[in-house]
């Protein structure tokens, strides 16, 4: 079988290009005698490495001078207990919950202090994002937190939300790099590698540096400390050495094939194709509201589960794999990251309007 | 230039056969059309790369049936606070200190209750182990603690401790898989992966059932408690998905290879070489006491820092890598973690050999 269109939630596809490289270099790094996963993470060839890809990563988005980047492990789940430990001083935050890794980090959040629920689409199954225009920041929150793109439900944050002043702390694991952002606008963003990046099992953090403190939680561990990771460059124990090398082919990538500008356009391309057939299909609903739909996660459904299925698995034989929904929510969802080539959308949509003649 | 011998503390040479393996399958793993990077965590493609991995891992250690095996992230250094804020449930543990890396976790366990240091061979530059056949064991100890390889000094506890009746808690990072142990004799086992398993980023956790428990210490992140990942069978967040695949490689490469009692065989072989050699060197000297030598970690010095210098820098021109000490203790040190063929060791010893003629 050839490579075949993965439409996975993450992990997810990689750019070809990237993964031909690393199975090139795999027994030999450029003339170094050795795999970059048999390399000391204190010699200079890994060094630079990981320095790259620090830089090209900064290039790519943009990073300003008094922001932090972090290589980091354990996922998003382990930020959800990072964030409060580290961030919350008066012991208050506000959440905006418009999905399940947004309510799993306000629940975590609940244990460091007082999680306040400032907004919430939890009564339409998360279906849309909000308005967050005017919420009721509480005067002592510490800062606010946002599930930017929320992979299961496939919606996204058009709009940061009015934060009244506030920091403004953002899971954006399924959009990071899908499109320019103004870091300087959050306080701290973090994002799983596993969507948009590289292979899981690294975490990348991007944190205003006036917010790395020695004031945490009590008791926290050294290693969920961003302070530990800062003062170490991302060194202080043995990093996901590999992981962050396979992150680094991808921002060099990004820069190679127009940074993220370039990447917004592909991406509204591929997404629009989607929904505008989902809009107009007589077969297929798309399940989001316009307001709010995720340029990643395209999320979709039939008239019955029993034609969900027929789909699912009519698809897979074409080589387009994992459309099923997240177990939570049902359905379908394509998950079109950055390396998900245009023709693979074509492919799909090809075979959607086959089906839904063939179904209707 | 070829493959190089590489004596680096870890990360660390992987079998080549498995660096093969892995290159060949990185764009269409067996025929699925995409890399292991690239897979659904939730699939039952990776599902049997996961299980297989636990699996073959159990052969190879006769791992018994009431002990969980656990595929985590965060190195060692996360479970020097795991440990304490999972299993200190009488708020006290004794700690024998032998290196700097269970000085760490004694340290990190001071946050979460009483740490007694109950030996230590600190007085000596940790190069001996301590007789540890009759310690003043507390009598509230949830565990007694040790590190059974100290990577950076080159000692290995010969004989565990008489922990009397108490849980023993052991860092295995840099002698998992060396040897064959009796994991009953233990309550938990942890290893940071990137010494003798696979690529950093993954640390396995083998824990005996009944340790495993909801009761934590307060505010314990969900991330770092045994129980969510125990429950979850190490699927409760995106896994190292891609790290564990290599591991699982090196297990079964293990297997192919006359298991944990070959290895011992030949680890002994090659530690000997050098052991012999260097007793008897009039220009190298072993750094670590007769009874406490390390199979995995040579320690060694000449008369002078130059000369170790010359020695590190001219072995590199032969592909002898990474043999330079620990920048906390300097000296050289070779690393001969299972991949480390023998070829490799003799290349080095006829290296010294030639080393000593020239510069005596």
């Amino acid at each position: 079988m050839e490579r075949v269109y993965n439409f996975s939630a993450g992990p997810a596809m990689l750019p070809v290009e990237v993964l031909k490289e690393a199975a090139s270099e795999m027994l030999n790094y450029k003339n170094t005698g050795m795999s970059v996963m048999e390399m000391s993470h204190r010699s200079k060839d890994y060094e630079m490495i990981l320095d790259e890809a620090e830089n090209n990563l900064r290039k790519v988005m943009n990073i300003p001078d008094n922001y932090k980047v972090l290589f980091l492990q354990g996922g998003g789940s382990q930020q959800f207990a990072m964030v409060p430990m580290n961030l919350m001083k008066n012991k208050e935050a506000d959440y905006i919950v418009t999905g399940v890794w947004a309510k799993k980090a306000f629940n975590e959040a609940k244990m460091y202090g007082k999680a306040n629920l400032v907004a919430s689409s939890e009564d339409q199954q998360y279906s849309y994002i909000p308005d967050c225009s005017n919420l009721n920041i509480s005067k002592k929150a510490d800062y606010v937190y946002i599930c930017e793109n929320n992979t299961i439900y496939g919606t996204k944050f058009w709009k940061l939300p009015d934060t009244k002043g506030k920091i403004l702390v953002a899971d954006q694991s399924s959009c990071f790099l899908s499109e320019p952002v103004d870091v300087s606008k959050y306080g701290l963003i973090f994002a799983g590698a596993q969507k948009n990046v590289g292979p899981a099992g690294v975490v990348i953090v991007i944190i205003r540096d006036d917010l790395i403190s020695e004031e945490v939680y009590p008791a926290t561990p050294t290693m969920l400390r961003y302070k530990t990771h800062s003062d170490a460059k991302s060194l202080f124990n043995t990093p996901p050495a590999y992981g962050i090398y396979i992150c680094g082919k991808v921002f060099k990538w990004l820069l190679d094939n127009g940074g993220l500008q370039e990447r917004k356009i592909k991406n509204e391309e591929k997404a629009k194709l989607l929904y505008d057939y989902l809009d107009n299909s007589k077969l297929f609903k798309p399940t989001v509201r316009k307001d709010s739909r995720s340029l990643m996660n395209v999320t979709f459904i039939t008239e019955s589960d029993e034609l969900n299925e027929k789909f699912i698995k009519e698809a897979k034989l074409e080589g387009l794999i994992n459309l099923k929904g997240h177990r939570l929510v049902g359905g379908m969802r394509a998950s079109i990251y950055n390396a998900m080539p245009l023709e693979g959308v074509k492919a799909l949509l090809a075979f959607m309007k086959k089906f839904e003649e063939e179904n209707i």
